[in-house]
């Protein structure tokens, strides 16, 4: 893959109160994000170049940081107005029919190297960060399904850390990832939760469909993504029934459909389950397409197209 | 706290192929290590300017790598050898009683901008890289003890991530630590298991004493440390006889005596936990000194002395 | 504090067939409630010297006691019968602006010396009791707020003991207790459930308030308090959804609102929840304070400032 | 059943600072060792009028108070002497082949009234009694063998109250000892702990022999019996390898021989578990009685014949 | 008891393509449903010998297969058909007042010898068949109603394998049944789930009511019965409010009103759980008896009087 | 494959009373080791067409059965007598270098139809059978090494069903072997235990080394195989220390060599686990190697060449 991060067309993020090129945009390797994953983060794209449901990511973003009580030395309005400036200073370096990841991401700070656990030398570390949505690689998955596999380690239970809060601390998922991919390199991992229900895969809900009825994995155990409430939020509109309930494997293998959603996927139709073929394995469903189609008019912009496009790239 | 990183102190470290001034040591705000946590580490001291059993260490840290399955690009010979010359390069900086923690760090590398999930730009970021022991910040303890609080949260589950592998995802052990420290800034989180017996601290072992028997927690359920097998070691070779096992808070409150091994602290008696006072709450008790005199004469360094000089600083 | 049975002032109580001075109510050394908490009880209040829910109370008695097996020698309407004649004996001990807990405790009789295990001799013992509630003592939480903390120890499991009877084994919640008030004297303790979620604490039920709805744990971890369903009743009344589900540390951290009740606090607000302040800490939240005030008019009786005006005591 | 404590032949009992007619001990109402079952106690016996191991009981006695942070007000050295005290009065009473439990217990005390949570009026509450052997009501078990039964519900687990305290909240094991005797009026209750597997009954230790080895459940899920303690010593002494472990119900239908001990049992013969007859339903089985025998010896006092002589009454 | 199965009444089934006397239907020793309890299957009735909810019933068979990945060789219509042929030529075989069990068992066929693991020796069993319903050995059920025991093993847990998928492995719910049979034979067992909470017995669901609501255990841990949806759809038309969550036997003992479905009780009220007895204990309660009525409307059959007349026999 | 069942050289086995061709072996489709899977079994293999331990294996069968609690209708010396006949009759029909599988299979008999859950017409189903081994098809494994992969179906736990009796029930293990065989057709399936350790495969042991020691799990979680056991005995004459413990992925990823037993593996290394290449992926490892060659030694049979001279057909 050639880089696009060429000098003339470098993008550019904030950091620690300046806007600045990426490559310069380096932590220090005392920054307790790096050594601890002390840090969490938010993360949106764009559709059609506009930022999509900002205001509620950085709500989300500020539930993460209260989570895991780290100031980051702005309030909201702050952060949305400073992501609007990378955004806007971006995208000229896109084209028409590419979009952004748009995300926010702040650390506890550096460790204060001789004092005690847990000074820090100085503030936070605050980032704002695009970098476009890996289009043509994921095109493939709207024409032929996901192929969703269960890997063997849980999901990491609620009261050791929760997973509502989005952190840098992503090893667990990591593990379940390359458990699957060491299988079949196309697949995507989705880890059960601590109790054996299905949870979630690195970013991704999943939802299950069954005699008209859609379901999802409880709030507790998933981090509530904007993509899930959205698609709730769709389904209500078509008057499609939303159950969050634990989803077991019986009700996976034995469901009329299934999707993921994500950020960057929004809605994405999945072909197996854990080898077990869904329906007659051919995506969208008939329930997916139409919640697809909604998401598209909620946007006013056509990424399915988007992705599928790039098929003949 | 006055920064010991004056310019014409400073120390240095080993960063993907060189030896450099630290604060020229940063990594990219896409390393995996920042972003997700996704890397391993380990840290060994000095006593005296020699460093403590490193290959055991670096035994220990390729565990670690081959468990979340990162290739260092180098051997552990190599990685002893440039740990070694890191170190060398930065003991002139401290004073004859002052010592090192010694750390070696590698993350998955940089995340590929474009690319799909988990594609890395290039290939693992290496550090090694030496600070000097907060032995002020901790001298207190030797004379009183420690206080040792359990918050709520509980351990990651071996079956989420294994708490044997040292990695960079300290947010479970964080979230603990944030708990008691809201309480009593001076204690330290011990947390309980997800079946609720004593595991760990962020970086320490707990070991309790019963009729003359040591007791630590079982290795499936905590970071083996290299402090906490030299304790074990050591307890043989005086005829204190140890066993692993299940302890839980019945067996600490009612404890002759209970104290924490880590790499800086070595073997260090514990006050109180939870707030009930251990024995008459005098440290150490016989045994723990009987230990901690073995330690010294093993490392042939008075370490003990070396924090209790600091009270009268 | 100031004893407040005074010979000539002594409150009463029924104790097996005959209410008598508090000071002859003593049980057998060998009472089954005293040897084994082998007793369950049940408590409401008065409020402008009416007792609250009575009937209600005392239903919820006659399913702990045919939980646990003990037949009182009585029938609801007798139990009631007897509580409305002890109060009303009590209440001139107490001044116009004070009022009294009301308690019944049936424990299943003493043990016969010489039998095998569980034979008794004679009937079961029934108690029916007043004391003032102590409202000087609280007085500073409705101004302040309450502080949660949450122990390590977890809320004993249903299927070991249920939580739903409200029985004299309190030792699970005592124990997390100590443990809250060795860090925080004027804390209160909430336990998690056996799976982490928020459980309980002694006598008091917690709700969190997130975007106008209202969450409070699901009834099979807790004692289903009187106080607890008024609140649900009064919330629906003022169109605030109520939702029992799984609350986690995420949810309590990121509150706008938190609340405890029980039956001599009717609803309380909750400042901190360990450690972490809720929304800017200040106490009653908009939804708390409607819901006070709801309480208040359904009791007829400002409970609130007869906190409140202890203050000035 | 006659009563036994006939006015001219009454026991006497330690009451907080004398000792006086058991009739007399009555606790007050308000005592939370009555309301809460906020209390610990510890029972022994004698043999032909010796107290056993007094002090390992007291020993075990000041462990369980420790664990509930009650201060008896007394040291061990006074409470073995007044218990001594309390059995010397009251020898008279039984027959030369009568033998006493012997047992203490202290509660934190009675609750102030007007107090918050937790106040106490004064010090704790301290009995110490004795009280006659079921010897009559038991000795069929020594020739028919006991027959157990595993009730549904789970011991309490560790990490909500330790079950090696031996306290006042006995609700949990009479929960489990109710579901059985509704089945077998003549059955023990023996509860398995959280993880499902077996863990004690009321007062009394399980053990299972196969193919010469000697198994009991691990000390973590059960209150550690000196009948216990007493059995694996003798074990040892006769080259009987004793192993704890975590025992599950295969393993006790398929045993050679299981038994239970007590401080009244001492070690008897278990019939059937779970309806399942172990080995050909005789006992004891030719390890236990090997073990008896011992016992016997240790305490040079025939307790078997004790029992069995009763069969004839 | 009379075997019924004289040669010239005797039953037909289907099997492997053909239908034929019931005494030819002899699977391989080698079949894996045999010798692994690999194999699914179905059971419905009929009621005045017309099969009830055929389809329904069929329906839920594919899932379970589609769970266990077993193809049968022929679609959901061609097993409608066939079991419509078996059931019409065993009718002539009972009388007006009998009826039949109707099943449908796909196992995965005969392993190869020689092979290696999971090959199978040509393609999977099909059996269909018949049976008399065991009528007169319930009827006393539907007079006295059932006393349910909980036995101490708990329901195999959904992430091991699915209760959702009626397999041919029953040893867990015959270890249960095993248990509470040798205590009282008439009696019939209910599992707890893996949590503790009421779950299922052998082909039955339970359900308890309350204050005029229906309560049933939440169908994640159950297998979700024909009739216990057909119960949930008639309490709906009656309405009655019906509950799915998670039971526990606090609920149980203090229910107003308990009952089990299955295809062959339909409804049938109980008398007591785990030796409670439910209310007074006659059977059926009100709700009970409205829904049974309404169940004989339904399917215009008396099946309550099927069973009664039979208590004359 | 060619079927070796021609009617020729027909292989013979026990089924109730008589020896018979193995094709006249059939079972009714009432038989409930068909219908529940209620049964249970044993499997040993001839070295050489001399039986191995049949006496352990008939002891363990025994354990089976009086767990599940039928009665075979014959005493252990009749079983191991028939068994020997049957494989005396089968021998003459494999070559020299072949060998059997020789098994014993007992069913709780046939349900009586007409009558209550559990009546059976007639007694208990036995079969006692010979099959040849899959040399040819698993000779590949001792050269490359088993490729182990972990589902995410976690074994029954110990409280549901005991692994320990060898039944009929092999879903769970199905469910978990279709997981790993749709990713790999080749790999070998491993369980997890309930909670997250290593457990079994379907009738295979696992093995871990590290620093030569050699590592089992706990046997209350596995089926104790008789190869097991003779590893254990024969690691100990080798003066390999063996530690039977709960061993998790980071054991297995880490490990110095991993194996597999079974009656017919005997043992046979593994290649990687999980995708992660043990060591550097060659088979045996040296300690592995030892034991093979020990297992050799003690049957008196090279074993391993008999499989890898497959390799050649």
């Amino acid at each position: 893959m050639t880089p696009d991060n060429t000098p003339n067309r470098q993008r550019v993020a904030y950091f620690n109160g300046k806007i600045m090129p990426e490559s310069n945009v380096r932590v220090s390797f005392r920054d307790r994000g790096f050594t601890y994953g002390d840090a969490v983060f938010d993360m949106t794209r764009t559709f059609g170049h506009r930022i999509f449901k900002l205001e509620e990511h950085i709500d989300r973003f500020y539930n993460s940081l209260k989570y895991v009580q780290i100031d980051p030395g702005m309030n909201p309005d702050e952060m949305i107005d400073l992501t609007k400036q990378v955004v806007e200073q971006n995208l000229k370096l896109i084209g028409p029919d590419e979009d952004y990841w748009v995300g926010q991401r702040v650390s506890r700070g550096v460790d204060l190297v001789g004092g005690d656990m847990w000074e820090t030398d100085g503030g936070p570390s605050v980032i704002i960060e695009c970098k476009p949505l890996p289009l043509a690689a994921r095109a493939r998955l709207y024409r032929d399904g996901i192929d969703v596999r269960i890997p063997s380690v849980r999901r990491v239970p609620p009261d050791s850390v929760s997973p509502r809060a989005k952190s840098h601390n992503y090893l667990n998922l990591i593990m379940g990832d390359l458990e699957v991919k060491s299988q079949d390199p196309e697949s995507w991992a989705l880890l059960l939760d601590n109790r054996g229900f299905l949870a979630e895969g690195i970013g991704s809900n999943i939802f299950t469909i069954k005699s008209g009825t859609l379901y999802t994995p409880r709030p507790q155990y998933v981090l509530g993504g904007i993509s899930r409430e959205t698609t709730i939020e769709l389904a209500e509109e078509l008057d499609v029934e939303v159950v969050e309930k634990d989803i077991d494997q019986f009700d996976a293998y034995t469901a009329d459909e299934v999707f993921l959603t994500s950020t960057s996927l929004c809605i994405c139709g999945v072909r197996s389950v854990q080898g077990n073929t869904i329906a007659d394995g051919s995506v969208p469903g008939p329930i997916t397409k139409a919640l697809q189609d909604a998401y598209v008019d909620l946007v006013n912009y056509d990424w399915v197209s988007q992705y599928l496009m790039r098929l003949e790239d």
